[in-house]
Parts: C-alpha cells; sequence; structure tokens
C-alpha cells in the first residue's frame, strides 16, 4: 500500500501570534478527509509547534545548543510538556473520528549531531504502519551530540520519513496556498504552481516571508525529497476539501518537479 | 553518580476504583522529596497506568493480543491517549518543582515478544541522564512481534531498565507499607520488612491480594533484579516523608535480601 507522509504546519493549526492557540475546526476537518485518505493510503502524519512549541522553545534559547544547562534544560522539559499538550489536542480529535493513531514521540526515537538528524529509531513506526496504524509525530526538542540540546523540525522529520520509507507523497500543509513568487501579503506575489526545482533560485523579493514560516527550510527538504523520486506538494490546509483534492492532483497547489 | 529507579504505582497516584481520578496531593509530595533526592543520584521514573490505563486496556482486550484488528487497533490509540493524559498530568507538577523532566514514550522505544521486552531503544535515556536529566516512562500498549500488540507495565521497564543500568536502588512505591504476609486488609496480615529472596515462596493465604495490584509479578521482578546486585525495596510513597526515608534505609518499608 502507498504511503503518505502529511506535515501539518504548526501556523495551520494554531495562530503564532497567540500563545496556546488551537485552531480546532481546522484539526477536525483534517480528520475527516483522513479517514477517507486512509482507506487507499498508509499515512504518516507530523506536525508542527505553532504557538505551543515556539515562544518556549524561543524563550529558552533552544536552538542554539547548551550553553546554561540549569536554565536550559528545564525549558527542554517545559518545550516537550507543551508540544505533548499540542499533541494530545490533534489526537483527541483524530480518535473522535476513529484514526487509529500512535503518536511517536520525537526526543525519544531521534538524537542529532550539529542540529541535524542522527540517529532514528524507525522500527515502531514500520510495524505501526504494517499494522495499518497511523503514526504520528512533531517537531520537538532532542538531544544533540555535539551541541546538547537541538530543534528538529517537524519539516525535518516528515523529509527524512518519506525518503527513508519511500513515501508515494509529500505534503506540506500551509496556511496558505502553496509557495509564493514574494512575499504572499504583497499584491503582486503570485502562486507558484509548478515549482521546477532545476531552475529554481530564491530571489530577493521571497526573503522577506521567510520570517514566520521557515518557508526557504521547507523548500529545501522539499528539493532533497522530489530528488528521491517523491512527489511533493504544498497546498492550504486550513480549507476544508483542499487535503483530499491535492491527493488527486486537483485544485490548488504548488507541485515540484524535476527538469 | 549513582542512579535509583524508581517505579510509582498506578494505584498510588489514582484511585483505581474512579476512572481518571488523579491524586495531585500525592504527586505533589513526590516532587518536592525529588528536588532532595535528585542532588545526589540520577533518577529515572516509572509510573503505572492506575485508572486512566486498565479500564480502557481492559474494554478492549489489549493483553491478549490482537485478535479483533479494527476495534482493538482503536483500542491502542484510546489507551495510548489516556496514558498520555495521566503522563501529562504528572509532567506538570514536577515541572512546578523545577525536575528536569523528559517523558520517553513507551511505545515509541520498546517492542516485546510474547509480552516481553524484547528491543528496548535506550541511547537517549542514558543521553538525558547524563545531562543530569530525569526520564519519566510509563507502562502502556507497545507493538508484539507475535501477539500484534502487548501490554508492558511499569513494573517490566523499572526493573529492565534497572539491571541494564546498573542502578544502586530499585524503589516500588506502592499504596500500602510494603509486603505483607497474607491480604493486607486481613487483621493478622503482616508487613514483611526483610524479604530474603532465597527462602521466599508464594503462601495460599497471600494469592487473595494479588488482584488490584500484580503484586507477584511486582515481587517475580524486584527477586530479578535483587539477583543482580540491586537493593530493592518496597514502601508506601502516598505518606508524604516516606520516599525521602527509604532511600536513607529510614522508616517503613519491605527490603529483599539474598540469604
Amino acid at each position: 500500500m502507498n504511503l503518505i507522509v502529511l506535515k501539518i504546519g504548526g501556523s495551520a493549526i494554531s495562530n503564532k501570534n497567540i500563545p496556546f492557540s488551537f485552531r480546532k475546526d481546522v484539526v477536525e476537518h483534517i480528520a475527516k478527509e483522513l479517514t477517507e485518505i486512509h482507506k487507499e493510503y498508509n499515512i504518516i502524519l507530523v506536525h508542527g509547534g505553532g504557538s505551543y512549541g515556539h515562544p518556549i522553545a524561543k524563550a529558552y534559547d533552544l536552538s542554539k545548543g547548551l550553553y546554561a544547562p540549569k536554565k536550559q534544560l528545564l525549558g527542554f522539559s517545559r518545550t516537550r510538556y507543551y508540544m505533548s499538550k499540542l499533541n494530545l489536542l490533534i489526537i483527541e480529535e483524530f480518535i473522535k473520528y476513529n484514526l487509529p493513531v500512535i503518536t511517536i514521540q520525537t526526543s525519544s526515537v531521534i538524537t542529532a549531531k550539529q542540529g541535524k538528524i542522527y540517529n532514528f529509531y524507525i522500527e515502531p513506526i514500520i510495524k505501526l504502519l504494517s499494522l495499518r496504524m497511523i503514526p504520528v509525530m512533531y517537531g520537538d526538542v532532542v538531544i544533540d551530540e555535539k551541541k546538547g540540546i537541538t530543534i528538529i523540525s517537524g519539516d525535518d522529520i516528515s523529509t527524512y520519513l518519506a525518503i527513508k520509507l519511500k513515501a508515494d507523497k509529500l505534503l506540506f500543509g500551509l496556511d496558505v496556498d502553496g509557495i509564493y513568487s514574494k512575499d504572499p501579503s504583497l499584491e503582486d506575489s503570485e502562486l507558484i504552481e509548478i515549482l521546477d526545482i532545476s531552475s529554481f533560485t530564491i530571489k530577493g523579493t521571497m526573503t522577506k516571508y521567510d520570517v514566520t514560516g521557515g518557508i526557504f527550510h521547507k523548500i529545501e527538504k522539499a528539493i532533497e525529497a522530489t530528488k528521491h523520486g517523491i512527489n511533493v506538494y504544498f497546498f492550504n490546509i486550513t480549507k476544508q476539501g483542499r487535503l483530499l483534492d491535492v491527493i488527486n492532483e486537483k485544485g490548488t497547489f504548488t507541485k515540484l518537479i524535476t527538469g
């Protein structure tokens, strides 16, 4: 059975400007659409931290590594706690729709080296998939062999798993329609429907819109997956029906192609 | 630095007769005492399921393995969900006391074979300890190579880790004072202060009190640890001060000895 890896953007399921806000309505319609998709595909879900993970990780400066252990290790505990809280809110909705979801907790299975995934214990994920269950992961703080601790994003995890487990599709669910030619809030910004990675370069006008979404890191990861033959899409997961549509290559999205 | 593995019994932190009951007061004084103990020891915590895990695992008959996947896999999801909820309630109290706790989620790192731990990915636990953090685990449903799924108890996990990581002490925190000569509710039942494992046999009069606590499984596991040279204690963790006392071999408890 073909595998879909779906990254649910933190900005799609929470309002990044309001700490601990949760967009239950978005998660609910994702759950509804997944019940359809799960009939034909194996699924791995990965969600971001949104307004649960980012503010705390930032307050304790966790992405810089461990330079003030006493304070930062409590920040590690606190970030882990709030990410679990967000994860449970999501799981709660999925269970209501009878999706057989099982969270695989990030810092239990991943260790990093210099901010990149170094070890990833994926055996339980493979076995859960073989039982037709839906593993759920999320971006989180993990142990780093060099820096002490680091942050591994949901984008890193979803790309890693899509490549490792030879996914058919890797979907990045955003709160905008896809990748734009420049900051989507600008009037002359245009959606890029087909993004040819062989000729793609980041233009100066695009850089402005990296601030909140880490969109260039997403594109970098997406390019990596595309080179491994995976079909990669960016789409607006906050709009009802779009998830089902993109699976069938219908509607509005950005698709990556090579040459 | 010496290692202590503390198993916090599910019946100590919840009322097993009331679904989803949480004894916050007990967890709070455990947290307070751990802040003292953590100054001199590395600590691993393992908690049971109490009235969060057991009723659901039982309703879906999960300990029998996977014989009705469609229904039971949802039971797997639901048990996992409620165990995470209980775990978060505990973590919340520990964080208030600035304990650097990190949950290592059981089904992410353990797979079983015929109901016994088969693979256990312990690298992150070792690294967390080297950073002086406090890994927290709990009994939960896991993948079983033969049965599909099974339950691995907090007793199994704490004993496995105590032996593997050569703990100095393995403490079983109960809602009674230790191991009794027979069902502790009987009038002529007596606390066994020193339990000599070389001459210990389970008497008919003891069997009655296995129903709720799984005490014989605990004793079996405790004997295994004792044979590996670990100091094993059973004590009443619901009573304030007892945890600190047992570390110093003071007060009321059952200690296991060999010959």
